[in-house]
């Protein structure tokens, strides 16, 4: 048995025991099939060292964020996550980094029900691609392009933490050792909203996840739904301990332009508040009415009652 | 509008006109839907600069190629190509060199009538991981643990032409210009077998792609199937003009245990020789009977009547 196939065996093959999974690795390509009734929801993120995560990162950190961002786009989606592939490419075969981004990789397979069914590893630059691929009922899914005119703007979680953690590592940003753990643990283990993008495919029009950051990636469902909106800093929740700093400039950087949030965006009608409300409670999830979409074709953010200027949508990859 | 996403969109945004495809690029996730009666068929590859092509490689050969090696994975399955995804980390966004990429990515995508769904463009060295699927009537797929006892072997096309290719790049080998054409293209834009292996199903028990060589890909299916083989060197089809040099050893490896060739290997009843011959007239492809599948664990290779001592079973990323 070659190396590289032994690797992928020993780290990545397990016995698959979903009823829809026909066939897993280990030929050309895996089997599956879709439920009656159903579309298959499809994405793919890339992931790469020093870019995406430090190069000293935690393997098992690792492994859960690279799938756990991609969990995110069927939680936008409002679709339930199925299955997955894993494209690796390493400088070198590390068995223990290899052991614990699996166990990463695989405690959040886990914690979503998501069998992996293909896989590449090869050698090169520390690259992680994941495709991911689940199910959502025809014609349910969630789109950016399906906002309306009036509707409510709503976020979910606590925003801004990942952006926290990371400006704490770079020693640009002082935190409590509270702060410290919840940011950096939203930084290294984000929770993909599944639970909730599965709920709101009966309540909101329109939803995408916040990877790049709020304004960003709001933006993108008003340039699709071709909208613009009125957002309030205050009614955005951060941590307690933040609500009296929210004048500091790196502060509302965070909360409106921080990537890596992986929290739900999402636009609602104005009938469904009190059932968005009564969901935050039975998902033991903060859900915050942030703003309303108009016809205005600007997103305009105001903090005590005056606009702010806004000068940084979010983080690009090639900005 | 971010640079990264108007890279995305400027260069991979098409127009979808595929009645199975209800959402493509621009969401968190694409839509699709797969046919009734048929499982999906999902396999992924990465491809990696310096290790599966070579830096200064023609963009244009890179996107073709990122693309072909994945379309051999249907092949090898029986399953017709149909979606595809592609993660792309850039050291650089430069376009004339995306341009090309996406002009040989696309020439391939059209080729074989597949939809580009999903992509992500980050920064980083340049990796190109693709992952595909496609569509097989269920139960129709052609798996690598289901060769029998007493199956011929065949494989298709003419094979060693990409190892040839790259032993001239390197100067360890001397070719004639015709033969140079003919080696560089095999190894710049594999012509993966998606006819032959549709037409497969009905006819052969197993299959797989050469990707990584004859004996190291033909072993996948003996382990799979628990079974060995005996493969006659002579009988399996390459140059016209190598026909006298089969004695050279880099010969004999560029043959049995060359990668990057994407012609199939597969194992088929002899009662099916004529159907596999005719079938062979009818694509104007050559499919060669190299041996038989036996009950002894080993793979075995002859050459003038004598057995092959054999030291080098194909190409391992991590050898």
């Amino acid at each position: 048995m070659s190396p590289e196939f032994s690797l992928i065996e020993k780290y990545f093959r397990r016995a698959v025991t979903d009823a829809n999974t026909d066939l897993g690795i280990g030929d050309d390509a895996a089997l599956i099939q879709v439920s009656a009734g159903h579309q298959l929801v499809v994405s793919t993120d890339m992931s790469v060292a020093g870019i995406h995560f430090f190069l000293n990162a935690q393997a098992f950190d690792i492994g859960w964020k690279s799938l756990a961002v991609n969990v995110s786009d069927m939680a936008a989606m409002g679709a339930k996550p199925r299955w997955a592939t894993l494209a690796l490419a390493l400088p070198e075969a590390n068995e223990a980094w290899l052991k614990d981004f699996a166990e990463g990789f695989f405690a959040c397979a886990d914690a979503f029900n998501i069998a992996l069914i293909g896989g590449d590893t090869t050698h090169g630059p520390l690259n992680i691609s994941v495709t991911i691929m689940g199910e959502v009922a025809i014609g349910q899914a969630l789109l950016r392009s399906a906002a309306q005119e009036g509707d409510d703007i709503w976020v979910s979680g606590v925003l801004g933490k990942a952006a926290m953690g990371l400006q704490f590592i770079l020693e640009a940003l002082e935190l409590t050792s509270l702060e410290q753990e919840t940011c950096l643990q939203a930084l290294h283990r984000p929770q993909p909203r599944v639970q909730l993008g599965l709920a709101l495919s009966s309540l909101a029009h329109s939803c995408i996840d916040v990877s790049d950051g709020l304004l960003a990636d709001l933006n993108h469902i008003l340039q699709a739904s071709k909208l613009g909106a009125d957002i309030y800093l205050e009614d955005i929740a951060s941590l307690p301990t933040m609500v009296h700093r929210l004048h500091e400039p790196l502060l509302q950087q965070a909360i409106l332009a921080g990537g890596d949030d992986y929290e739900l965006c999402f636009t609602a009608p104005v009938k469904n508040r009190e059932a968005i409300l009564a969901l935050s409670d039975r998902l033991g999830l903060p859900l915050s009415r942030i703003g309303t979409t108009t016809t205005s074709p600007s997103l305009n953010v105001f903090y005590q009652n005056k606009p702010l200027a806004i000068n940084h949508l979010g983080y690009d990859h090639f900005a």
